[in-house]
């Protein structure tokens, strides 16, 4: 990547923030996405990060999001409250949900957030991030596009439907994994077909449901859950959590939603947040998380084991640091769509996955 | 199975209830253990019916578990409550929460229940379908003894660590899954050592870190995950829930406690229960419902694919009208027990798993 130039985060969240202004979208909208963006930046998971930009825009372009709809903030009952996205992109949303779900876990002990009508082409883990670092474990699942076969069928039926689980630590950020219930993104299909290589056992079937490691074939056929029936049965109850549970919708009907193609799914968010000071007499948090350690520590006294994250903040140090770097071609869209100008051309990076839901932890 | 007696389930559970005051546990601990081995035989899952009762009389007889304490309910915040086991087998102390977490997720949407020191040697399945039953999400989370490696690690640390899932259907029993978060269960590792046969891949470690497909190195080894690293987040996940979250055991402290060795892991069980009707403004929870129906035909459309607990609801239709058979060793064990006598020798049915925390729905 020496076609590259070094940006700081700020710089980052500058352009990002400047190119969606300049494409229509309103300031808290424009902030949050921007937000959302260099956090995926600095942690280095790149693929939601400015390489995300050309979706925003797509999905505004096409009327699919609105550009500037306030998030409607409800109460449905004691600890379970609503924010309704209006159809746009789902960041503002879940920043507007992010202090009173909280404040309703850490009174009730256990909350929930419902976040519908949003476009979700973001990572998740932001937000059970956000939830561990006040102290509470977090969990946030959503569904998306319809690409993936349940076990034992033949055609696509699921999304890949991540759900991400935060648990907060003492003197380190929180333990947070994100992960997809496919066994694989989409996008590192993508890329073995423009490389030329074969999958893996166990990423997908042809349309005929035969196991296949032809890139071209899985695309025209369905992807595979990860681990089988168990995670068959995961991205079932992601359906039911993100879907019907919140009165919005289930992946094939996104697809159907989605009717200018702009790979940004529409629907449900549903968010967890749990006080562990309430779940113990005496709501000693301080004690529970040093057990918790205990655990970490064993494990990462494990040659090979690690903790999900760990190279996420491994990249943070760094980035927070040193900054990051970005492909010139990249830098140059950013700029033509704080120009107010159209880009056709996407840029991409190498390796990376380049579909929302992937594992990005 | 020609040597088998063909029993009612409700001679089952007089029998199981019998075996057990005769044991000395008080009526309603019997009853409760009676309850769930029923229900097991009932819908099939053998491993978790009759032939579980000698690990209820081991425990009693080594001093492990209690045969009589009365399980204590304490609301610790307004939608968390606690019943404390007091190191009885956890049955008893699940059908006490059960009513109490059930009308606080009506009132409050989301609500929790932590059942404390409860030795768990029972599926998960009957405390979640008894919440969708009542028309509620419930989900439920239990660590057990140290089996399994993480994922990119030589040595066990997890246990086998099942989750459950259940979701309420208006002309159907519930979808319910509860699955391990092993690749296998201990048992069917345990049925492959004395049948001479080899592992599946991806099933176990040696005692170096090495895949093995030798049943004897993966017991003296570790088991894996289900799904590689995505699997292995789940078992550390249950492990957060199970135990620092509730203020109980880690597995591998599990593991210490049980100095009998009677296989009886002893520590905490998460339940969560989310009433729909609150997720949606009006609540219709029968709309939301129907919606989830448009989901599972879709599904049930796919050649191959199948709803989880399916076969379970098939077994209990046939086994309500025509019984279950049942070894004749397996009676005697039991009219022994009935007896007040100790019974050294153990009934087994071939091909099923003979570990708590096996994927059982």
């Amino acid at each position: 990547m020496t076609d590259a130039v070094r940006m700081s985060l700020e710089e980052v969240h500058a352009a990002a923030k400047a190119a969606m202004l300049g494409q229509g979208f309103a300031e808290n909208h424009a902030s949050a996405i921007a937000n959302t963006v260099t956090a995926a930046e600095r942690d280095e998971c790149r693929h939601h990060g400015l390489f995300r930009l050309p979706f925003y825009v797509n999905g505004l372009r096409s009327g699919q999001a609105s550009p500037d709809i306030e998030p409607v903030l409800t109460e449905l009952s004691p600890s379970v409250i609503k924010v309704d996205a209006g159809y746009a992109f789902s960041p503002l949303a879940l920043e507007t949900g992010d202090a009173p779900l909280a404040e309703r876990a850490k009174e009730f002990g256990i909350a929930a957030l419902a976040v519908t009508n949003a476009l979700n082409v973001a990572a998740l883990w932001p937000e059970v991030e956000r939830l561990a670092v006040r102290g509470l474990v977090g969990f946030a699942f959503v569904s998306s596009s319809p690409y993936v076969a349940p076990a034992g069928g033949m055609k696509p039926l699921f999304g890949t439907n991540p759900m991400a689980f935060a648990w907060p630590r003492l003197d380190n950020p929180p333990m947070v994994f994100d992960q997809a219930s496919s066994a694989s993104a989409r996008g590192e299909i993508q890329l073995r077909l423009r490389d030329g290589e074969a999958l893996p056992d166990g990423w997908a079937i042809d349309n005929e449901g035969r196991p296949t490691n032809d890139p071209q074939q899985a695309l025209l056929g369905a992807q595979l859950p990860f681990g089988g029936f168990k995670g068959s049965n995961i991205a079932l109850m992601v359906e039911l959590l993100a879907g019907p549970l919140l009165g919005d919708k289930i992946s094939f009907e996104q697809a159907a939603h989605d009717k200018a193609n702009t790979g940004a799914p529409c629907g449900g968010e549903l968010v967890i947040a749990i006080d562990p000071a309430k779940f113990v007499a005496g709501g000693d948090r301080a004690a529970q998380l040093r057990h918790a350690e205990t655990l970490f520590s064993r494990l990462l006294a494990q040659d090979g084991a690690r903790l999900p994250s760990g190279r996420r903040y491994e990249a943070r140090r760094r980035t927070t640091a040193e900054g990051v770097m970005v492909p010139r071609s990249l830098v140059a869209s950013i700029e033509a769509y704080a120009a107010g100008r159209q880009v056709t051309e996407r840029a991409t990076y190498e390796g990376d996955h380049i579909t929302a839901g992937a594992a990005s932890a």
